[in-house]
């Protein structure tokens, strides 16, 4: 393939600035076409890409338009497996944004469509695992100077959430980031996940129980401690510390200036996850095209999709349980091990 | 009182530092007599105290001595009993080292020794409340600007153990001293605490488990994590970070200039806990004097230590149970209410 | 303009890299031929470009090749001169590498050519106005929070430098970078600069003074006092802080995992200018790109080009003479006022 | 001896802080008699000493009380000769606060009557020797390991200053710590002294040049660059960075929490000089003490408090001339070579 040529599926806030980032900061690719099930949305989305754009509002036809030669999927989570079972079927490269699906049994769905089809097309947005200071982390940890990996800490902090967020999203569209990143940073699976729940941010006015506490083990006995704490209030706050045998490493936070003003030395925390992660969008998306350009696939796969919506189950399950619960995937089929 | 005139208990390391404190960095009192089981350690503490200093073997008759009005035990932690209870006799106010006793039952022998006598004597030497940068925090958190805690984060990292250090000294040794700092610094009391362990660091050549989780919960909601992480290999490295409805506050790390040396950018870590609480000592020990001569006490009371040793018995069940175990009290007598 | 086919002058390391960088990370722009004095370094060059790419040894026919529409010249700085004057002749966009000439005359000439063609055709290489850290202090300084600059406080460290690096080149090579993004950063232009020489490293085993220290005032009457520092051994460190009225504003250093590990806790230090700034030099490609495609410029213009030019010769006349020397510019020309 | 009976004169602000210091903190010290010109002064002194204090206001007739066997000067600088050589007179140690004097020839006066008497009598109060932050990075210095020192950089920041601050006082006030401390901590002598003068902050609206810059060479070749900003708007800020020919030492900051809180990680700078060195002040007085228990001086000599003098003529010197000054002190005596 020389350059992709992608549909874009769902135009929505994350839809469209994929069109824009796609369109002016991404080589290889470009988006020719557009879907939504609303057309103004679709309108909207190719306005953003630009004159030339086709306009579509069924996904398949916009799938399998032969013009296009690759697809991403940024509808709402509940309606990833649609297009991306289309992608797979025209056996076109397909980059779903996370979640894959928002069951498990739609995820086990796609993942057996995918090895099916035989050939690995889907690519699930990840994006902290084109982060570069999780990148950085993980190559000190990889260097072994540090020993084994034996209990990490995160905090996942956001400034504030809307009033629709509840108790179960902290785990689905917050602790989601943590449950993919971390196996994939310390090279190990998840065995057992726990919620466990603080008393609640009395800025809290409904029933969201927030802070959240997840306690989750891995086969090789690694502990994760992740604070899910999405009424902070003073910005977004994404925290990482691997302690190993002989030493202890830190994810950086993003780099601002030092300021000295008013009886503090401060340096700035970010506003909010698009301002955090911006560049790792870039990368990410930059790193799909570059492997479906050779038909290959990177970052998270459909099965890493699969295993964090059955690891997201869990959590949810403890938050009523109280208790630890575990993660069963029946083991990573030979078609996915690395 | 004009001045503490104390015998001292128990010539071993610690002793011997509170003798050299107290003679050379203390205002208000002074070593005159040291008592020690092995009359050799008792000659080896009265050369530090200087000329003149009385020599025991038997803490009965040190502490009943007529020069004497203090008493600073400072024995093996299974044998605090004894001399605490002798003072409290003698009506003689009394600084015992951690622990108050290493039975629960010892404890409360104490706390109703010391309410049957109707006067408040003991003071239990848990530094970390004189510690500056905790002062600073509770400081901050009782400012009312951060809100209210919700969770507690802490690490107690030691370079390294004795081979004797077992399981249990995780909580009995270490962990005793988060056990004691944290209700004082949040104003609460533990409600139920757990043991959980992460896969052993493979530097550790015997049974003992190393490091270890403890999930604990105050009677308030809030949860404290903390790391004992007894092998670390890098120093002495206490943290602590409180999580508040608006925001978090950490404990400072001890204050080393900033070297710029060999690609790194860095600070010294502590090596050991002698010096990384030096001056918490000098500051517990002259507070208990300035107390003790207005016939008060400060810091912990006999009762914050005989809560303490019910709490550690209670992390020490869940070591093994593996469930969280409750911290059993009975209530705070009003004789030690503040 | 569609596209952006360019003709690289000098193959040598830097040429190399921004062949590299602009055939697979820049939009909008592809290297088609490439020019050396050496038909080997050519050669090179062109296997860098990839298939197809001409190979020329006179830049005068590589620049006017009817294929080509921009040029990048990365030869030595004292054959800046030629290629540039040419391009202008052409009419074609033109980004040289820093410094625009090794000479005041060389930068005066290319000036007033450029002036002559009434078009503004010239980008100088200096990266740090596309450094992500120095837009972030700039911003902050001219949102005004913190009042005026008033002092500046520079380090430009390297690890070490080549034998045949003089006492001059600490101006003409490393302080050039802070000659031009300095009066950027606070929107001012230099009036006297001085050097003066503390006691020389032990470990420089020639003629080199170093380290050096330069105090340069602007027209505003900000004092800037600039540490080079080219032996330092701990690798490259860029520091600035600005001292303005109410505030001071510190550049971030780059970020790297914060690490415990032997008694420190530790960041990295990067190794050299190259990895310091490389996404600097993406950025500024990129945008020099853009604006290209649009006619314009961006970046340093060839009058910063030339004032950075005649501000060194004022410090290497002071390196000898002791004294502050001026800086002596005529002013800015309309052609080049913003 | 066998403890301080200090005749301590002058009850001003600083006076008053000595006298509650040592009557409360410091061991093998009392104060016994307060003098002041003011009678007030001198009973609102005795009254904080406590009961007993005898009140003088003739300091002559203090200093001889027969009681008295130690003196403490806490009057103005330009008052501090009378007493300093009465004590000298008298045999008796003397603390005299920083300045020694407020000229050179006073200074001179009171060496050559000290080296007349041929006992170390006098110790003047630079606090700074006794900053645990200095003392580690000298430490570090002279352990070798970083190389020689070259460079150093230090600011002396306040958040403001009274309407009668001069531009004189920059120097005579301010800087005059950096002046002591420095070639204490670099083992040097100051050789050249200049004072610089960026735009001042637009906050001042007298006479006063605010900031300054003080370039400050030593006999070794050291340079140091001092910057004096006394409005500052933000703390009170002391820096100091050692620029060796192996690496960086940089004194730490005062040790507060760190705090997270709307959109910011911050610590306190401290609020004033009196809080940020106040450790300090205790360590000096009881290191004067022990030391004069001896009959000994530690800390600044009176030798030192008069070249401290003459660096500040020099630099007030410059103020005027904008050129360098030289430092003449005609050589350090044998009765005060270390
Ligand atoms: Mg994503
Ligand atoms: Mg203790
Ligand atoms: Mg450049
Ligand atoms: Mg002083």
């Amino acid at each position: 393939m020389e350059n992709l040529n992608i549909a874009l599926i769902g135009c929505g806030m994350i839809g469209r600035e994929h069109i824009e980032r796609i369109q002016n900061r991404i080589r290889g690719a470009k988006i020719v076409a557009v879907c939504d099930v609303f057309e103004e949305g679709a309108k909207k989305g190719a306005e953003i890409a630009g004159a030339g754009t086709k306009i579509y509002t069924d996904f398949n036809e916009a799938i399998n338009d032969p013009d296009v030669n690759a697809v991403v999927v940024t509808t709402p989570g509940q309606f990833h497996k649609g297009p991306v079972l289309a992608a797979i079927k025209a056996g076109k490269p397909v980059f779903s944004e996370k979640p894959l699906a928002n069951t498990a049994a739609d995820g086990k769905e796609i993942v057996e469509a995918e090895m099916a089809g035989g050939k690995h097309l889907v690519q699930v947005g990840f994006m902290r695992r084109y982060d570069r200071g999780y990148r950085q982390v993980k190559e000190l940890i990889d260097s072994g100077k540090f020993g084994a990996p034996m209990v990490i800490k995160c905090t996942h902090r956001a400034d504030g959430v809307a009033d629709d967020y509840t108790t179960a999203m902290a785990v689905t569209d917050t602790a989601i980031h943590e449950i993919d990143v971390l196996p994939w940073l310390v090279n190990d699976e998840w065995d057992e996940v726990q919620c466990i729940m603080p008393k609640t941010n009395s800025k809290v006015k409904n029933a969201l129980k927030d802070p959240q506490i997840m306690i989750m083990k891995t086969k090789g006995g690694i502990i994760n401690m992740l604070e899910v704490n999405v009424n902070c209030g003073f910005g977004y706050d994404i925290n990482c510390e691997v302690v190993c045998e002989n030493g202890v490493v830190n994810l950086p936070c993003p780099s601002f200036p030092t300021v000295r003003y008013a009886n503090e030395v401060s340096t700035k925390i970010e506003d909010n996850w698009i301002l955090r992660f911006i560049d790792s969008y870039d990368v990410e998306i930059q790193d799909w095209v570059d492997h479906a350009l050779k038909g290959e696939t990177g970052g998270s796969s459909a099965w890493d999709g699969y295993v964090a919506s059955i690891t997201a189950d869990a959590l949810v399950k403890s938050q009523t349980s109280g208790v630890p619960e575990k993660v069963v995937t029946g083991g990573t089929p030979d078609f996915y091990k690395k």
